[in-house]
């Protein structure tokens, strides 16, 4: 397949990495500034580079969106309404209005678009879960996890910026929400969340508690000013899973009683690949979404977020309609 | 010291183990059913038993109260109001009615009254807050413990019962209560708590957080359904400090960067006689209450489980002012 990436922040080296060691080629990237794009076209041997979204997705079978969370929306409706098909970064938008307005874009389109939730396509997972659903531990009854860094305050940063809807919430709070809803696979009934925000009104540091269905709990941490410990746990009634570095996992162990497993699925490059062959899986079967991470799954996981950022009081201005650019 | 024990369930061996170890007596125990007291007496090498609280108070130095929760109140007033010094099991009391009546008491009487929440008395506690003091992990930013283990069901038992205030929080919870209590120094500004009920109304698995001074935060749980993690983490700004089994802590380990520290403070019995050891102190100094776990500090306490229960929609017959014997 022929990409185009949109933004070339850290994370496209990842990308890049994955794609190339896959046998994709990344033909073009999309930056707002074109000098900037054109030195990172250059870095990386990729022959497009330019400001102009449509015009570099000419010939490409794909488009990956990198940007900031802000610029999700605008890049990737641009990208649907041509016919391009979108991989998107997590979270898949800002809120949930945007969020719908994409997967409008795709539907409407008929185009592929999914959220670049990669955690999700990790084989660790298919493990755990058949664990799980074969009932080794029991009953899940506590989802533990944290994912959480301690970078200096930055009032300009991405990380830290309302404007670029910053916060840990939205950037690494996700995954272990997503972790909670690989386990349960359904959404919370209760959501209860305490947080220390910055001086500009992000989330810093932020626990959250969910509640699913026969009282199951999950409890959540992430921060961007503070080292969690960034593993989990689920606990079932007779027994227990660890998933250490759960984002990008390679290993889990169980216990039950004085029974130890563990299991190690180390990724063929970086963890990225999985989610770069299911867009191929996708695309070559015509589907215009993928069951690993359905519209459904990643609107309900953004509506999720909202609730979470309304309890807490982090609103953007993002969320007025007015900004649906970056 | 002569002491008297109210109850003879399992907690009093280790108690009985500590006190006659550090040389002082159990001189009698005082039960509910005088024939199961005079069956713990004789095998337990008491002298005297029986059901008559105020009489086999007679000679004694203190009393340890060691009934279930319901019973605390009412045994304590009576001792007290006889100017016979208490040492209470945690909670000191069902909810903060009951345990403001005992503290009137201990007032009235000018007799001495403490809450046997031992882990408060632990040596290794000084040298935990000793490092925060000195900032070795830089303001502490999260306690996040929990303390749980997986009980069978049976309505009947003092975990699941209401009429004898069952659940996990009175039981368990209030450890990790206690070290966030132990870290911060002072009362949450916000609580959020969501737990799984039993069908008789009891919190059989509850995760609490607690937002304190500076949005520093303590996530927290409790269960008696399930085993849970039960160790200690403090998060600070600059590094973190680990504490194995830390209701009955003997170690801890502190990280900051690369450079790793650990300390090991053996019990010298079962870790019970450094708050029998503080009795004595405090008697011998003419104390009322202990500046380790003062009035305030146990007031506090049942105060905070008062709302955590109140939140998550738990409350017992002991609720109502007429039940407030067992």
């Amino acid at each position: 397949m022929r990409w185009l990436i949109v933004g070339h922040g850290k994370i496209t080296a990842n990308f890049i990495e994955a794609a190339r060691g896959t046998g994709h080629e990344i033909v073009a990237v999309a930056g707002r500034n074109s000098e900037r794009a054109s030195i990172f076209a250059n870095k990386n041997g990729i022959e497009n580079s330019g400001e102009d979204l449509l015009l570099l997705s000419e010939g490409v079978d794909a488009a990956y969106i990198a940007t900031p969370h802000t610029g999700h929306c605008d890049g990737a409706t641009t990208l649907l309404e041509k016919g391009v098909p979108v991989l998107c970064e997590k979270p898949l938008a800002v809120n949930h209005r945007q969020a719908e307005k994409m997967v409008n874009a795709a539907k409407e389109s008929n185009t592929f678009l999914m959220e670049a939730m990669w955690t999700r396509h990790l084989p660790i997972y298919e493990e755990v879960i058949d664990w799980i659903k074969k009932g080794l531990i029991g009953e899940p009854k506590l989802v533990d996890a944290s994912l959480g860094f301690n970078s200096p305050y930055d009032p300009e940063s991405r990380l830290w910026n309302p404007k670029l809807a910053g916060g840990s919430l939205l950037d690494v709070g996700i995954y272990p929400l997503t972790l909670a809803d690989l386990i349960y696979e359904t959404t919370p009934e209760k959501i209860s969340s305490l947080a220390e925000l910055s001086p500009d009104g992000v989330d810093a540091h932020i626990a959250i508690t969910l509640q699913f269905q026969n009282s199951a709990l999950a409890t959540l941490g992430s921060a961007i000013n503070l080292s969690l410990p960034n593993g989990a746990t689920i606990l079932g009634e007779s027994g227990s899973i660890e998933i250490p570095s759960f984002w990008c996992a390679q290993k889990a162990f169980t216990t039950k009683g004085s029974e130890k497993r563990e299991i190690f699925r180390p990724h063929e490059i970086n963890g990225f690949e999985y989610q770069i062959r299911e867009v191929d899986r996708c695309l070559s079967e015509g589907l215009t979404q993928s069951p690993k991470v359905s519209w459904k799954c990643s609107l309900s996981m953004i509506q999720l977020m909202d609730s979470i950022r309304s309890e807490i009081g982090v609103s953007y201005p993002a969320d007025d309609e007015e900004h649906d650019g970056i």
